[in-house]
């Protein structure tokens, strides 16, 4: 499952792509035989080589070729990390495609000698976190974002899939190195003095208190415990605002690699602790108070609505249960947990944000250093509210009332 | 992982039996050359075909070749069962001679074509559950399967193990039709009609009460969910008093086919839950009411102590825990959690024997058939209190508090 490297397996090039290309029947339907072709490398930041490709005659004849490379593409080859996780990402894809194919990317193929994904290019699209940092609002984003993750959460879940066929994804989902970088940059590392840990002076004494503050450190525990345990359903596992490609009309999801057979919350928790953190960044970003709250209106309803959005597209496999064995008490509170994990993972997804290795730039990326310590000030407070008040947590709205009356304490 | 049936498989038979033992090296130090043999069928209940074979001129020289049929020996071909389940077993008997050599029975080899495990003959001992039946005592019983419990347990879950080397034993010990099995028998089974379930007329008032108690059902529905998603532990799966050889001075655990994945209540459940079967049974096997109380006082203090040293056993592995990410609060916590399991799960082993399809001797080889329903009505009152209780349980007098205050109500 996590043998060495295919014999087969090089990275592709500028130079080489175009006689790749041709070289796949699979994309015969895109490219006419030897047409001239156009690449260009932009990459996806952390992992992986990531191409576009279009023909010179007509861009919009265009697709794009992630590959996965042997090491983290960021730090070099001193971080190994299999290319299995591109099987991973290949598998995933496939199922969210059969799943919520409107919000999944179209693949042409995959690759397993070269570990290369061929999909569609999102050209009409942009990073959804990118765009939230610009203030732009995504009408039918919590319909989409809802529906995708009802749909592929339940329907992978043991509510849904064959007792047989269930066990059988969860082997061949295991993804250790994936799930190893979760571990230690979400759950270990921002709650422990770390070189990895990346803040700026003016937020160390809130760092040395959250990290002396043990009952938090206590429900990190439990979630990471959750995370490493609980094979609840195939989770995204990084379903941030940057696997998010979007516009006014389209939602799509893009980077399943650290797939595997988690606990829903941690979905749910990701996209919500991400907007939480957009929430957080206008506190520093717009200078408009209207305008801010205003953007801010949007982004807690946009939290509720994805919320009801799940609940109402996960009531159809409800419809299907036997309600001797699990009773509709059983129901509701199956649902409730799912929402008070997605407050503790979501917590969690805020805090490595701020402290650990890998910021967002809707906080990191604010020019003014105080400014940038006063967003990520309320974004600590968010996160800690809720981390400790997840147990209780019954409605939606309770989150959003915590985000609301959060204030930044520097 | 779960393909056909080898093409060089045939069932053993006394006929053939000589002749396979003489092939494998691996007993050559058991027997000599074509010293004469004696073979006889045993059988072990349901799922498999058991011999004991020893050498004519000196019976102590002595194995037991365990044989797994590609169906329930019990039901026949129309209820197939893969054998796949003699390769976990032998590789769960590898884990637990090398965690608890001293409780775990000598395996000479697994032959992995004719799905075979030759092991240790236990001539010196009895299954546990014919000895309590008896009223016989086990002085270290609760020693020996605390430590059995707390090292195989813990050296299997993410404390110890790698995050890697635990993900790929998650895979390895994936177990669906046995897990099956367990799904359908314990949790779904007895909490519904079913043609499966077996009780006396007289008790079916408390059965009909049973399964139109909401609240208990949804109890049971969140303890399959845990079943079904908790991969903490290598369990053994199957952990009753029947899987248990015993004698005064020695316990040996057999039969791990079940063995996979799930949560440490489970196996803990399992030993608490058939002591107090035993427990509930002794109102209608032992007439005189002080050797009665005296009998009972020896199975609640075997509860309390293999408790107790479950915990001591468990403690080296928080001794070596890092209290930055898993604070004291937390390794508590954890400890609870395992044992609030431990009442839930143990609560659904006993009613499974109550009211499911396979019944345990203690209570229903009791011959008079008003002290049957007596003791099942008993065993179902414990069970039905424990599993309500069990979110408040702290301490594990506290389980035999419920024991010792319930009542039959027949």
């Amino acid at each position: 499952m996590f043998g060495a490297v295919s014999s087969r397996y090089q990275p592709l090039t500028l130079e080489t792509m175009s006689a790749y290309v041709r070289s796949r029947p699979e994309l015969a339907a895109v490219f006419n035989g030897d047409e001239p072709l156009e690449t260009v490398e932009v990459g996806d930041g952390n992992l992986n080589l990531v191409f576009k490709v279009w023909a010179q005659a007509d861009p919009q004849r265009t697709v794009v070729l992630k590959q996965a490379l042997p090491y983290v593409r960021l730090v070099g080859d001193s971080w190994p990390l299999p290319t299995d996780r591109a099987r991973i990402e290949a598998q995933a894809l496939e199922i969210h495609g059969r799943l919520a194919p409107q919000h999944t990317p179209k693949v042409y193929f995959y690759d397993p000698d070269m570990y290369v994904i061929a999909m569609q290019n999102l050209n009409q699209h942009i990073i959804m976190r990118k765009g939230l940092i610009q203030g732009i609002r995504y009408p039918n984003f919590a319909e989409h974002i809802g529906l995708f993750m009802a749909r592929t959460l339940s329907m992978t879940s043991d509510l849904v899939l064959d007792y047989r066929a269930k066990k059988m994804e969860v082997a061949r989902f295991i993804n250790p190195e994936l799930c190893k970088i979760t571990e230690d940059l979400i759950f270990t590392e921002p709650y422990r003095q770390h070189e990895r840990n990346r803040y700026h002076p003016e937020i160390e004494p809130l760092v040395v208190a959250l990290q002396a503050d043990e009952p938090l450190r206590w429900e990190v525990a439990q979630l990471k415990e959750q995370f490493m345990t609980q094979a609840q359903s195939l989770v995204h596992g990084d379903l941030h605002t940057g696997s998010i490609m979007i516009n006014q009309t389209d939602t799509v999801v893009i980077d399943p690699e650290f797939a595997f057979y988690g606990p829903m919350g941690f979905d749910v928790g990701a996209v919500i602790g991400n907007l939480l953190l957009n929430y957080a960044a206008q506190e520093s970003r717009m200078a408009d108070p209207d305008q801010r709250a205003d953007f801010r209106r949007y982004l807690t309803d946009t939290i509720i609505q994805l919320w009801q959005v799940f609940v109402r597209e996960f009531q159809p496999v409800w419809d299907q249960a036997d309600v001797v064995n699990m009773p509709k008490a059983y129901q509701r509170d199956y649902m409730r947990r799912v929402l008070q994990d997605a407050a503790g993972f979501g917590a969690c997804k805020m805090l490595r944000r701020v402290i650990g290795l890998a910021g967002v730039e809707d906080i990191r990326g604010i020019e003014d250093v105080h400014g940038k310590s006063v967003a990520a000030s309320l974004a600590m407070n968010i996160a800690t509210t809720m981390m400790k008040a997840r147990h209780h947590i019954t409605c939606i709205e309770e989150i959003v009332e915590i985000a609301v009356s959060s204030r930044s304490t520097v």
